[in-house]
């Protein structure tokens, strides 16, 4: 449990982000702010610890850690329960806040209640928004880790041809695919917000399979092999005359990067080859459309305009059951800000990082497409997961 | 997405699930009960799918599905969103609930509150503790699913000694356990209630690492590989004289069993033996000591009365980090009622499904001891996860 961003050769990526969520608080009027899930502790800590962080906008923050975490140096307080947090503040001389911050989306109904009881104060407001917006954008540090996600999974993406096998189901190949990551060091378990994500280290699409629609918010929906979690791969062997789509966890620190390629069991129809030139033309398009101050909602519908022209829109972003998004942010989360869709008119900023995804479904054949993690710039996209990205046979 | 209980042979499990929620919703005096979580979403449909369940006391339930996501049969109704659950009901002669029972540990505070601004009601109460009861009991049928997952287990474990190799990480071990596994069947995603249980398919301890805690809800910990999730293998070469835990994920249909086995690299020091032994005559004497009507506490006294008998209080159930039970509830989620700590009263009922694990961790040597799921009957506890449980070199 070692809470990385506390030690003093962090100290200065620390305040970095602690400024960023005092900005975001004071947009939103709080005076204070109790973090309390594993996502945000880990943006604040360095490290998932059991306990709290709590920043009053104008102090230092004071990370507060149940046993048997344990942190180091003056910022660090132990107890035993939230309870305790109300009585430390006050002696430290940090009044009852006027609008206190705690993350409504993050925590469940009866972990906000406790901390209301714990904490009193003047109103209690979303924090999930501020702690969003603060992660938005990504420091160096951070970018430094995501383009080291980004050359990881490249690497393994690179022997995911050896990993097949003729005959083999999609379900076998994944196996073989989670093997390859988990060597290379990606950690697994695939943290994502909300309860609408749950799979286990991503998702192989192979035929027909790829037009199954699925309960969770992935862009891809897949049957999976039972009813209790159903998506991806379906354990069908992999036919002749099928795409198979590989998207698999990229997290290798703490941070992820989101990555999709496309392989042919032998020959496919001209439309799914068509279909996956076609979401190449548009990353391509979007690298140099998309940069600073471009609103999301434009790189949409560019991407869907393009998908258009080409005479794709039937299989644009899914067939049966088609998907409202290109796109999101990723960074310790999957599904982070923004979700690039079409009533989304804020706008791209220097070092967000976004992955789009231009994903047809053929049906019958399979899914086609790519995918990459891009950090925003002045002049468009930087691609973080660089590899080659055409259609080859397995 | 299939909805297996809806379909007319499986009517009857339905039926038995629903009236179990509806005697746990009187003893909490509730009139209606809105689900959402995919926990008990899967309990009630059978799937997880996209949308909601509303038991009424008094009648049947009422499927409330969110495209994609489709029913069969006239307890279903198609939904955009929740709010559109108020009307629907309204028409089928369903008032206001007095008291409306909310997932509140289980669901965020977002969604809950926007739950109750769709749904008036008299009060709101929290119904988590009311599906956990009904689930607390399996069916027979759960039973069958539940026996499944410990053959399964049981068949990956008899592998587990064809994964190592000389001179191995705990974790390159613990990937080829994985592999094992997910290729016999395993879903991988590890369904756990709240945020304090994450880690990828499962935890390998080998060595010194298991005597470093962990700030997630596991008995044993390991530092893990990463800060952003610390707990389990940690990457370290496993050396002679030390022992390896492996506890790994056993769910492969919904339902889970929780099975543990240890083995050595080379000879370990004779306390490390005994305590291995001890445990296994833990788990011996316990499954005739406890069975129906004996009080969940007793069981864990009796287990900490024979460790302190064998004089290893000092390592039980952890050294430089103790956790406060010796086992769990187990189904559909990895942590289900009841506890096995000293402050739990309620008796132990029959069709009960608990992981017994009592476990020692001696420092530098590693955790030793074993765990078997086990059904609670009127004689006793029947193992579920049957395989040799001795210790032996790898």
């Amino acid at each position: 449990m070692d809470l990385t961003l506390l030690h003093p050769d962090k100290r200065h990526e620390l305040s970095l982000r602690v400024e960023k969520v005092k900005f975001q608080m004071q947009i939103a009027g709080m005076d204070g702010l109790l973090v309390g899930s594993p996502t945000n502790l880990y943006y604040l800590g360095g490290g998932v610890f059991r306990g709290y962080v709590y920043i009053p906008v104008d102090r230092d923050p004071l990370f507060f850690m149940i046993p048997p975490s344990e942190g180091i140096g003056d910022m660090c307080h132990t107890i035993r329960k939230p309870e305790m947090i109300a009585g430390i503040l006050e002696s430290q001389g940090i009044g009852k806040a006027t609008k206190l911050g705690l993350e409504f989306d993050d925590l469940s109904y009866s972990e906000i209640r406790r901390l209301m009881r714990a904490l009193p104060a003047g109103e209690y407001s979303d924090a999930t928004p501020v702690l969003r917006m603060a992660r938005l954008i990504k420091t160096d540090y951070e970018l430094r880790l995501m383009r080291q996600d980004g050359m990881r999974q490249a690497e393994v993406y690179k022997q995911i041809k050896h990993c097949y096998q003729e005959d083999m189901t999609d379900m076998e190949f994944q196996i073989e695919i989670e093997r390859v990551l988990r060597r290379v060091g990606c950690l697994g378990y695939l943290r994502a917000a909300g309860n609408r994500m749950q799979l286990n280290m991503g998702s192989v699409i192979a035929g027909a399979n790829a037009d199954v629609p699925s309960p969770y918010d992935f862009s891809m929906g897949g049957a999976g092999t039972d009813p209790s979690l159903p998506v991806g791969a379906s354990g069908e062997i992999m036919k002749p005359g099928t795409a198979v789509m590989v998207d698999m966890n990229g997290g290798f620190n703490g941070y992820q990067t989101d990555m999709t390629r496309c392989w042919t069991i032998g020959e496919v129809p001209e439309k799914a080859v068509r279909a996956h030139e076609c979401s190449i033309a548009i990353l391509r398009d979007l690298e140099h459309f998309a940069h600073t101050d471009v609103a999301v909602g434009e790189v949409y519908r560019r991407a869907r305009r393009l998908a258009d022209d080409a005479g794709l829109a039937d299989c644009f972003m899914g067939h049966n059951h088609k998907v409202a998004f290109i796109g999101h942010g990723v960074g310790i989360e999957l599904n982070e800000m923004p979700v690039v869709m079409e009533r989304n008119d804020t706008p791209l900023l220097g070092n967000m990082t976004i992955a789009l995804e231009p994903k047809f479904v053929i049906p019958g054949v399979g899914a086609l497409g790519v995918e990459n993690t891009y950090i925003v710039t002045d002049t468009g996209l930087e691609n973080i997961t660089v590899l080659d990205e055409s259609l080859k046979q397995l």
